[in-house]
């Protein structure tokens, strides 16, 4: 399990080459939920996602001779960008297997952050067998997306932003897919202050976690056919049991209520952010009683969107 | 003319109804320019844009005589919200006289923030007559957008912000339409810095502020044919005085440019901002001689866009 301790660890390791990202609030956003809302914004990270969090984390923790070896993984954009930008910077390389349905912009940061892309079919075993030869033939060193400590470690570092800037939240809803950021936000704040609710935000579309942890085992999705191109991974065996233990409640969301609050968030607050955060307001709206005269931290993870392809 | 003491003033009057719009950098666009660039984040102020400065102090000067005979203006969209918002503060109302082809989020905020409309032809002949009808009918009390010494001394209290937070600016950019931002902007930077150079950035399209300054006598737009909606208005007689006195550089900016910087800001800063402020970036790229290795303030002054209608 990670401890709070390998958090703060990781947050020391990690500062240098991250934002502080500002927690903005909203006053027509807060009477449309009736709830006191604090937005954490992630999408303005280095990298356009919290993901640069976990991959420096594990980046650091790599020895010159794995950097050498080359860094392989898998990912639906975001991770990939980060992990490309983290082993730029020691000085390796890094291969990302990417299903061939990722937005432009997402396979564009790859490249610009040094990243050489493999193409996959979009669903789990295209993309575990690429990597797997990838890793066979060059001997690459993975980092996972967020089945890995080191990831939910570095994820969980902005929870803890988020509560040092505003501590006295009722609640904090985070985006939930294979579980890396709703893991590490659960090992930071429930060891930060446990009377803080933590919440998971999921697609109905790709919602393997909420029925997982409805059912107490890992089951896989049914479909990924979810406008958040961010949600559609299967839940891990490490952030799983972490999820199971700590966390409060799981919310699923519909695609329509997911682009009608990111619509909402584009045009009340003027930032960018994609709908696999835009969910989290979604959540809210859509259990306006659970949240209601509460402070309630959302994570908006990321603002990388293709904008020649927005869904309204 | 305005006096650096009108500006602090206005100051202390609208300080309770506006928020302190933060100053944002970015890595990449310094990299792109050559400069190092401020951006004063207007998109993020209340009603979408700075014109809620101007708006306000008008409004706060008028006596409750004139709010209880009622306020009119005409608008590009901005103004008519901002004022609303000011207006229905003080318990009064307002007609807003707008062109037909105004952007659908700009007629949603103006009657969000209890505004009413009239609606004009996109022309200044029809703005002046239609606006004219409705003093004579109701006795109204004008709040003109920009030509008024109010609104210009409100306007300039944005500039005076970015150089309290950022003082060795060497450079400020401001957008120019019918004057008043910037003609604000001089009043106040030139009275607290005559070292720094401000610049005013206007389309092509719409250069009736450029000409005029170029020939030393006011001239008419030719065209209004531009993507900046804020900027179709044409020089003001008192904004023009301003401008003749202090200015340094007008830059004119074509429409691909200004399509081309608005992306890149949205895409690399993941805010919102209209094609109206993003002309001051497209000026920095179309000259960067002149702004090379100096610190520039760009004025980002609205963030108010119809998502349904983008430029790209």
């Amino acid at each position: 399990m990670v401890t709070l301790i390998d958090i703060q660890h990781a947050y020391d390791r990690i500062r240098p080459y991250i934002h502080r990202t500002p927690v903005l609030t909203n006053r027509s956003l807060n009477d449309l939920t009736g709830a006191e809302l604090f937005l954490k914004c992630e999408n303005f990270q280095r990298s356009g996602s919290f993901k640069i969090r976990g991959a420096t984390n594990a980046v650091e923790l790599l020895s010159q001779d794995e950097i050498d070896r080359g860094v392989a993984t898998t990912s639906s954009g975001n991770h990939g960008a980060a992990l490309s930008m983290a082993v730029a910077r020691r000085g390796g390389s890094v291969t990302v297997v990417m299903p061939q349905n990722t937005p432009i912009i997402k396979v564009e940061n790859v490249k610009r952050n040094g990243g050489n892309i493999v193409w996959c079919e979009p669903n789990l075993s295209s993309r575990e067998k690429t990597l797997g030869e990838l890793v066979n033939l060059n001997d690459a060193v993975v980092v996972h997306p967020y089945n890995d400590e080191r990831i939910v470690a570095g994820q969980g570092t902005a929870a803890m932003e988020l509560l040092e800037d505003q501590p006295d939240l009722d609640c904090i809803v985070s985006p939930l897919s294979g579980g890396g950021l709703l893991s590490g936000t659960l090992c930071s704040v429930k060891n930060l202050n446990n009377q803080v609710r933590v919440i998971g935000a999921e697609p109905m579309e790709a919602d393997d976690a909420f029925r997982s942890w409805k059912l107490g085992k890992i089951v896989p999705n049914k479909t990924t056919d979810t406008i958040c191109d961010g949600l559609r991974a299967q839940i891990g065996t490490i952030t799983f049991p972490i999820i199971q233990e700590y966390v409060d409640d799981i919310i699923t969301v519909s695609e329509n209520d997911i682009i009608a609050a990111m619509r909402m968030i584009w045009e009340r607050l003027k930032i960018i952010i994609e709908p696999s955060c835009s969910i989290t307001l979604a959540a809210v709206l859509n259990q306006k009683t659970i949240f209601k005269d509460s402070k309630v931290g959302l994570i908006l993870s990321g603002g990388n969107v293709d904008l020649d392809q927005l869904p309204w």
